[in-house]
């Protein structure tokens, strides 16, 4: 039929469930137990009501002010958006329009083949090594690349490359953009930022959802230099003027400027992550060392599909893919310590677990 | 510069200035001057801080089943997105993807072009005409076209289009969508809402900046067929699964629920309009008989530039362009009673008004 044969269809990418239960324990989107900055509470009351009427800021400024001055930068070197994944799908249609293919780890963030696909951007997977670490060698003798993204920490591994295997890899490709993909950094990678006054070819994107416990506001952004953070803004106010709203920047100026709550809900995260890693390996699990808010284990016995759906069965969601090389992993947020208690021990319960 | 041949460089939309003193008269971007459904307020106290820290609904339910309720339509038949802005944009990518040229008028909303020129979506203009209305024949018989897109009422004319003449084009055009851009609808022009079970290649999207007065929330929303609202939703899910935040979630169903106050500003902004026309016929402007929130003038004598810097400079914002056929005209927002006497008061203190 001529009508369905103008239109474009795609194979979306699936978000793990958000199931509206409150009784179960969801460790599987990678959400922040904690809640967010205490001065946000204050905010929401203080919200103006009749304000709303009006259009947000367009250049969300305040909020962009609050970045900048957070990590050290000039305010016309960040750039924001609806979570980091408008901040990626806007990066994508902005950077990597060569024609030439993009490169990213065949293990990784599962939008970036989604967004590739959807704007027709050609693309080649880097394999993981076995050790599930990011082949640097084979990224940075890829010869003439249209651009690379990799997550630092990578997810779903949770594993961190170090800060001078990723200059390598963003030193070795002068000719494009490269995107390092910073969502789980603040539990223990360290960003990429020190290196962005020195390549001008590097763009680091982090977002609220996961380290400053704001999933619910999408907010998430970019930074780098002036000029590539124009040709972002540029083709960003040619997809929508007002991508955020007002509650989104007046609560998330709170969010940035609260230095002292979020490194104690970083700490507590790290150190029921490291409890929650020690268990795991007693139950037979073995995961890459993971230095972000998640782990992504495989039982020596048990698929992992089989103990997907015994924890679902039990309120439990963790996240699981039947993917190539990634099928017999689960991937588990850090959630509070009640919570991964209660998760060992339904695991330990499972039959045939011990 | 190799980096730089790399990077996609467009020429974005640029939106109405957003001037943060709050003394301006601002009838510049078409906000409503009213504040939005009084149980907003109740909301706004009532948002739960603690769950920011979790991802929002990616099915925007609550928002999308009260939108169907009130439009009498299946849940499934109705699509949220960030403004109307966002859903314009994902439907140009969805739905205008046949390679063959789009049809809008030379005179519209401004960002059809730009959206058609970032996905190179080829385009071509159909002049209205000499009174501003739509040239429906010219829409009929321009033969196999990869889709057509208008507002109605037409922006910044203000002037709507019949029931009969958007049935007409619909109908001429069974091979590609149609989709009625009705930012402005409830202002006085009939919506083709009540076509959408006739035919299958018709969309209509509507917004909350408007009529709704919640420019700062950031909703819009289209409602047609299950089948082309699937497209829509499968391409959305491939650029950013969680688009609406919670506070969009949840302080837009009001706004969609209070009936009686949607009717009451509704009432007010039109007597305001049919006011302000009848002031600015006496002070030698002209302009076609608009059906939205604004009216779009000319003086007899005094060119529009000389008008909007004049008022500029008496702290009153309306909106002009420097384009073709558009370059002597004003868009004029209708904002309250007071605000809208001010504004003619002012002008007819301009040297050369009276």
């Amino acid at each position: 039929m001529k009508l369905e044969d103008n239109i474009r269809k795609v194979i979306p990418y699936v978000a793990g469930e958000q199931p509206k239960d409150k009784n179960i324990i969801k460790i599987n989107t990678n959400e922040c137990p904690y809640p967010p900055a205490p001065g946000v509470q204050r905010l929401i009351e203080g919200l103006s009501y009749a304000d709303l009427r009006l259009y947000p800021d367009p250049n969300v400024s305040a909020l962009t002010e609050a970045l900048a001055k957070r990590y050290g930068v000039d305010s016309d070197r960040v750039f924001v958006g609806v979570g980091s994944d408008d901040v990626l799908n806007v990066a994508f249609v902005t950077y990597f329009n060569s024609g030439k293919p993009i490169l990213f780890p065949d293990v990784t963030y599962s939008f970036y083949d989604v967004w590739a696909d959807l704007y027709g951007i050609p693309y080649k997977t880097v394999p993981l090594k076995d050790d599930w670490s990011l082949d640097v060698d084979a990224f940075c003798n890829a010869g003439e690349v249209g651009g690379i993204i990799f997550p630092n920490p990578n997810a779903p591994t949770g594993l961190a490359a170090g800060l001078s295997d990723i200059e390598k890899i963003v030193k070795a490709h002068p000719e494009c953009v490269v995107i390092v993909d910073e969502a789980y950094v603040d539990f223990g990678a360290e960003s990429a930022l020190s290196l962005i006054d020195k390549y001008e070819n590097l763009v680091v994107v982090q977002t609220f959802s996961k380290s400053r416990a704001m999933a619910g506001l999408r907010v998430g952004y970019a930074i780098s230099n002036r000029k590539l953070i124009k040709y972002l803004e540029d083709v960003k106010f040619s997809i929508n003027s007002y991508t955020m709203n007002r509650p989104s920047i007046e609560l998330g100026v709170e969010a940035v400027r609260d230095e002292e709550y979020f490194r104690s809900i970083l700490k507590r995260i790290i150190a029921t992550r490291e409890k929650t890693k020690n268990a795991l390996r007693e139950l037979g699990f073995s995961f890459p060392d993971s230095s972000a808010n998640f782990i992504f284990a495989s039982h020596d016995r048990i698929p992992a599909s089989g103990i997907f759906e015994y924890l679902k069965s039990k309120g439990i969601y963790v996240r699981y893919w039947n993917k190539p090389r990634i099928n017999n992993c689960l991937r588990i947020t850090i959630g509070t310590d009640e919570q991964m208690d209660k998760f060992i021990e339904t695991l330990k319960e499972m039959p045939g677990m011990q």
